[in-house]
């Protein structure tokens, strides 16, 4: 009985310290599997690269792999799920800047800061070819709101804006402005990560090119 | 003599005929084979494709398509250098336009209408991935010349609308502006052929979309 007391709590205390532990090399380990497949369908193409491919880059056996995902499919859509929920918690801080213009301005720089940072999430994110698995993997990960998060998010800020009176009266239409603004956050973006070191162009900062487009798309939808 | 005379005239033009005819038929099978290979680089990723995946498309055999291209890397080669030049061609017609202003407006759509029209030129032109064969298709395409001269078409009438005070004095860069302004185009284009289709969105036309974002960079840039 004494032995018993006495081991009782000792056990399952060693038990749980390893069973953390494993459960935390398990991370671990899916982790860097993932990471390695994020760079290697954004760099290659998601239809280039196999399970071997994604296995030899970071030294271990195929089989290692699918211990941990059954196919490729699971590979992208945990990824583009996870990437989308980093994306949208960017966003959060944003939140209690009163100024709704202030607001866009400040949402369009943690835009443009993610894509910057994180350029292969961005590719399969937002830059991925049409009719692939990536796509469906995009379209599940919005389906579970994140990115309709972010839409919505700049959409609430726009109607802000209309409401007291700080927008043109003639730009009456909340959705047209979120897809115009929209498109010039990413134009920035990915124009940089497709051609920003093409050596032909004399580039200009991304910095620079990203403020004077906001800037400029702020005043042009501002009321005089 | 005579039959010779006769004759000589003849052969030749026969000859010169089937020579044409075999000319033409060899062009039409190449323009097959370019018009495949860029719709599974587009679609696929350039990595994923197999000269053996080109040839089934168009029900060749693989050896038949190896007789006109040693490569996949020659077919990206041609493909690039193509459709730059024909996208060079479309922007000819604003060339007489006087106004700068609205040279840059008739140029922004001849820029949009590409993109939309030919969704995997534009693809395999301004959305490759990094470090692949299709990065350096491109630059070898512009090396040669005609995107250069788009984007130098664009600075012109940039220096122009400039030199005849109808920007704001601060904006004196015509670089920066260009950049600006291109990264502003690129966006409408490659949101659209990205995420135009997503059904979480309540899209507006792509036409409403590049007019409004157009206007108001055109609004941020010009003189009060």
């Amino acid at each position: 009985m004494l032995d018993n007391r006495d081991q009782a709590p000792v056990a399952p205390d060693r038990k749980s310290r390893s069973k953390l532990r494993r459960e935390r090399d398990k991370q671990r380990m899916r982790g860097r599997v993932l990471d390695a497949a994020r760079e290697l369908f954004a760099v290659h193409g998601y239809e280039a690269v196999t399970m071997r491919k994604i296995a030899e880059r970071i030294e271990y056996t195929t089989t290692m792999i699918y211990q941990h995902f059954p196919d490729k499919e699971t590979l992208i859509r945990e990824i583009v799920a996870h990437d989308f929920q980093s994306f949208a918690q960017e966003f959060h801080r944003c939140a209690q800047i009163a100024d709704p213009i202030a607001r866009i301005l400040a949402m369009a720089r943690v835009f443009v800061d993610f894509g910057v940072q994180h350029p292969n999430h961005y590719r399969l994110m937002f830059m991925s070819p049409p009719s692939s698995e990536v796509k469906q993997a995009n379209l599940a990960a919005i389906h579970s709101d994140p990115a309709q998060d972010v839409y919505t998010f700049f959409k609430q800020a726009i109607e802000e804006a209309m409401r007291s009176d700080l927008l043109r009266p003639e730009l009456d239409d909340p959705e047209l402005l979120v897809q115009s603004l929209w498109s010039g956050m990413h134009g920035v973006v990915s124009l940089h990560i497709a051609k920003g070191r093409d050596p032909w162009i004399e580039w200009r900062s991304l910095d620079r090119i990203s403020s004077l487009l906001v800037e400029l798309l702020l005043r042009g939808i501002r009321r005089d």
